[in-house]
């Protein structure tokens, strides 16, 4: 099993033109792909501006054309995409937040259809309902690409402890996060959360936000980050556009669970958490 | 429901003098006493060294010298106790951490026996085995005071996420943790993990640490804190011995449970915490 991963989250500021986010993500992961890494990371609903009212105008199926885009991407630079997520229109019509995953060679890894949909009314701050115009996902997701398991989360699902807790237990070795956190959530709980789900899972944690817009009608938080297993913040873009760089090294996930076994120290005679096997499509690599 | 408690966190410095120890204990819970205060919470071990090999020398059974110290102590100041904690001697012999909660009568409100033993081995940082001399408590442990319900835990117990949501779901207001994290675990995780419990169910945490000792083999973090529901530090210790003051408004976890309904989000289709419902003694203070 490779035990490191160099990936690349990029914080992409998104417009109102799908045209032009497709070219400035395709223009920012062919500056990616000229380093040596293994998986690129997108933000959020990175083809289209984060408002629900609009998310039925950029709404897309799959296979579509946003997601053929990320997999040639992924097959011409030859490293995985973690595809951040776009607005899917599903066969019956449904609209999901989802995320889509594709090995260096264009295959899908996994897709993982946002689960908690974020509505939130904070008054005078942020009110927000994306369950007006979203249905919420139904499956736990975990991939696996070059023998590292990525649970795959999107914005919300990271504020509910459990859900961390279960992909680390059915095996993730990281847990990737699309998000668009706004300027209220953002300094609020960014770094806690994300910090603290890598400290008690004993995982590394990538979370990649949207660069802010001043154009747009919400502003994300950027600060895309990578944590480690200690939750130290390895790596951290501020509010730019642009590539934040991680060497991610799995020994640490390893050396942290040996001296402080948390896991093996969990009461499950008092608790324990039930949840749904994640489901995951295995790469269909070898079949190439 | 009386909504606001006055909490007085004593961050006391223990040596291995037990007198003086509960001398110290007495001075500053008179201290605190003397402002209109409801409950006083002391550090984790707060009358013996934290040091688990000397552990059955300062046990004690219940009642002993120290719970009868703390429970007249409470009725003379006429305010609730939690008393951090004690290696606690069962009738059987066993040794436990235990916490023990008064009210303003000095009635037992509940005894909280450390669920997580910790056993940690971080080469050249510390390494620390309770077990060797400790048994393990077998309860999850919510008391209530003056309408409040209090979650107790001990130190490592505030490590398992799915403790502090077991609390809350059975209906915790605030959370108290008597703790001696140390100078590795306190700057990686003090202030993180008690903040994410906070911010995760959205409820106040109390964290009582002794101040480190320069004579004492196991050196505390100090920095005994409150966090409200939101992840703000609303008053903090450093290192020195002294006295933190709070005021909670169980209001503000109306507030947010409000406008950021995680409760009501939870996907309770796909993953649920199943616990032991909490031993809870009854106040008997209507008895009396």
């Amino acid at each position: 099993m490779k035990k490191n991963l160099s990936i690349a989250l990029c914080q992409l500021m998104n417009s109102s033109s799908k045209n032009d986010n497709l070219s400035r993500a395709g223009k920012m992961m062919e500056l990616a792909g000229q380093k040596d890494i293994d998986l690129i990371i997108l933000p959020e609903v990175f083809n289209a501006p984060y408002q629900s009212d609009l998310f039925p105008d950029y709404a897309e199926n799959y296979p579509g054309p946003t997601t053929d885009f990320l997999a040639r991407t992924a097959r011409e630079q030859g490293v995985g995409i973690v595809g951040g997520s776009i607005i899917e229109r599903s066969p019956e019509g449904r609209l999901y937040n989802s995320c889509f995953a594709f090995d260096e060679y264009g295959n899908l890894l996994g897709r993982h259809r946002k689960i908690h949909l974020f509505d939130v009314d904070m008054p005078g701050r942020i009110t927000f309902r994306e369950s007006d115009f979203l249905s919420p996902g139904n499956n736990i997701t975990l991939i696996e690409y070059q023998g590292i398991k990525i649970g795959l989360l999107i914005c919300y699902d990271i504020r509910f402890p459990e859900l961390s807790r279960a992909l680390a237990l059915a095996g993730a070795d990281l847990i990737i996060v699309p998000a668009a956190f706004n300027h209220t959530s953002g300094p609020l709980f960014w770094e806690l959360v994300l910090r603290s789900r890598a400290v008690d899972q004993q995982l590394y944690v990538a979370a990649v936000s949207p660069a802010p817009n001043p154009q747009a009608n919400y502003q994300a938080w950027g600060h895309s980050l990578v944590v480690d297993p200690w939750g130290k913040i390895i790596a951290q873009a501020d509010q730019k556009e642009g590539i934040v760089w991680a060497e991610l090294d799995f020994s640490a996930n390893e050396q942290i669970r040996g001296e402080i076994p948390l896991y093996r120290h969990r009461r499950r005679d008092m608790y324990e958490i039930i949840y749904q096997t994640p489901s995951h499509i295995e790469s269909r690599r070898k079949n190439k």
